[in-house]
């Protein structure tokens, strides 16, 4: 095994609203050789379903585009309905470096998928997080806002021609965000009290855009079923804002607010390095060095006959 | 990638001693396709070699063979001298199941590796760890005692008849424990204090032999450079007795002798999960499923062309 790289592309569609083109989305993920389907997220109520693909760059790529046309060729915008803000048929493509790919690398797969969608499907694009051509455009949120129905608009703003493609949506597809990012955690904490606006308190505290930790994207939302409110957060960079910055400090925070975490959530896929550096941390290491010590890394660069 | 059995043999030799004799062990290990050397530690005071090799099943057992023939042929063990005890040319080759391989399998390769050995080298072994025949044979010290120049004595002994082979060591070759066991790791914490007499008695506390914990072997020992006691232990089964239960109780002994932990070392290789279950524990993760939720695991279970 040598480059690898992960793609986790969002559509408009989900299995519990069109399951025909649902599943057919999941042959094309399924079609190139050398690209594994790790995981298929589908949300009913979002309308939308995700996808986790791992493989080597090239295979990436290939797949990247097949979906993308696939979802342009089944999915109509102009009939689509969900909570989820989006913009496209294929909404999001992140790249995300696995191993013994660098992050720039990851920016040079999403200009040229991003270029071969406008030529050949006549889909638009934003580049986004490291692939942005400018600062505002590094935030997904941003080039989504107006989402589908606004996009025309949107596009003939001075500030808004889109990366690659002309200044008008596909018709049906819309446009998509394509970018390259750092693995993302999903990290959810949950405290000892039913009250959310503590919960929002210790989001906010602790967020980078609001003087916290510059890595740490955060919300503060309630369980209602258990009645539990929970600091919802998006690790950006697990590398420079360690999973155990964010617990340490809402274990304050909390203590602050007279209440505590009861527990923690990842939700989906994390490197294994996340975890670990949580340990080294914890048991305050001397001189551990995960890379050469850890089985499974000298594993993973190995290769068998 | 399918079934990875790790390996790691100990020889009577050291680069230090014999450049020559090591060499040739080392490209032995190099010997056999779909094995991997990961590790080479050599000791001259001790004399003493350990090789860490991962590969297939097969692979491991024939590179096992090999390196036991050919440290025969080239180690004399009428001769040798170091500090560390020792019995065989190869002294002690445990397999340790790494992946889709149950600790069952390694038993019955240690058996079909010892019964090779005495049919074409005509070197007698003791099984040890889980390929025991009887409890007193588990524990590796207690087959070792007496050493090379005790064991023609000792194996006349009634309870000392070799596993495979005859009631007399090789001349030259000795005889060598070959077992199966689960990963072993080498875990050491380090006291605020220089007072040996405090790491001992923590070590006596916390270890199974003496009322602790029951996969945790521990001794105190001196860093004599930094003036640092040191509880040093071999956690030889870490999901049960995980190293986090190791290093909260020595924690809480410390206190209760007035000094503190300042820092703990791995020494060598761990398997992520050792690390990971530490992240679970003090994060508060709940249903964490590390099988399907660490990349990494993903990767190891896929196969790319």
């Amino acid at each position: 095994m040598a480059k690898l790289v992960e793609c986790i592309p969002n559509f408009s569609v989900s299995r519990e609203r069109d399951e025909p083109v649902f599943r057919a989305l999941v042959d094309t993920a399924n079609s190139v050789p050398g690209c594994t389907l790790f995981d298929v997220q589908t949300d009913g109520s979002h309308n939308r379903c995700v996808f986790t693909m791992i493989g080597s760059p090239e295979a990436i790529e290939e797949v990247a585009f097949r979906l993308t046309r696939q979802a342009a060729e089944t999915i109509d915008m102009t009939k689509h309905e969900g909570q989820h803000p989006r913009m496209g048929a294929t909404d999001v493509i992140p790249f995300v470096p696995q191993k013994d790919v660098t992050l720039e690398e990851c920016v040079e797969m999403s200009r040229r998928v991003a270029r071969r969608i406008w030529e050949e499907l006549q889909i638009p694009s934003f580049l986004y997080e490291e692939s942005a051509t400018r600062p505002e455009r590094r935030n997904l949120a941003a080039c989504r806002k107006g989402q589908f129905e606004g996009m025309p608009a949107k596009l003939l703003e001075p500030d808004w021609a889109p990366d690659f493609g002309e200044r008008r949506i596909h018709p049906t597809a819309g446009i998509v965000a394509i970018g390259a990012r750092m693995p993302l955690i999903a990290f959810n904490i949950n405290l000892s009290t039913s009250d959310l606006e503590i919960a929002k308190a210790i989001a906010k505290a602790i967020r980078g855009s609001s003087g916290g930790f510059k890595y740490c994207k955060a919300i503060g939302i309630m369980l209602e079923d258990r009645q539990v409110a929970q600091v919802s957060m998006n690790m950006v960079n697990y590398e420079d804002t360690p999973l155990y910055f964010a617990y340490e400090m809402i274990k304050t925070l909390a203590e602050r607010y007279g209440t505590s975490v009861v527990g923690s959530e990842i939700v989906g896929l994390t490197p294994a390095a996340a975890l670990i550096d949580c340990a080294d941390f914890y048991l305050r290491l001397e001189n551990f060095d995960k890379k050469t010590q850890v089985t499974e890394y000298g594993l993973l660069n190995t290769s068998w006959e």
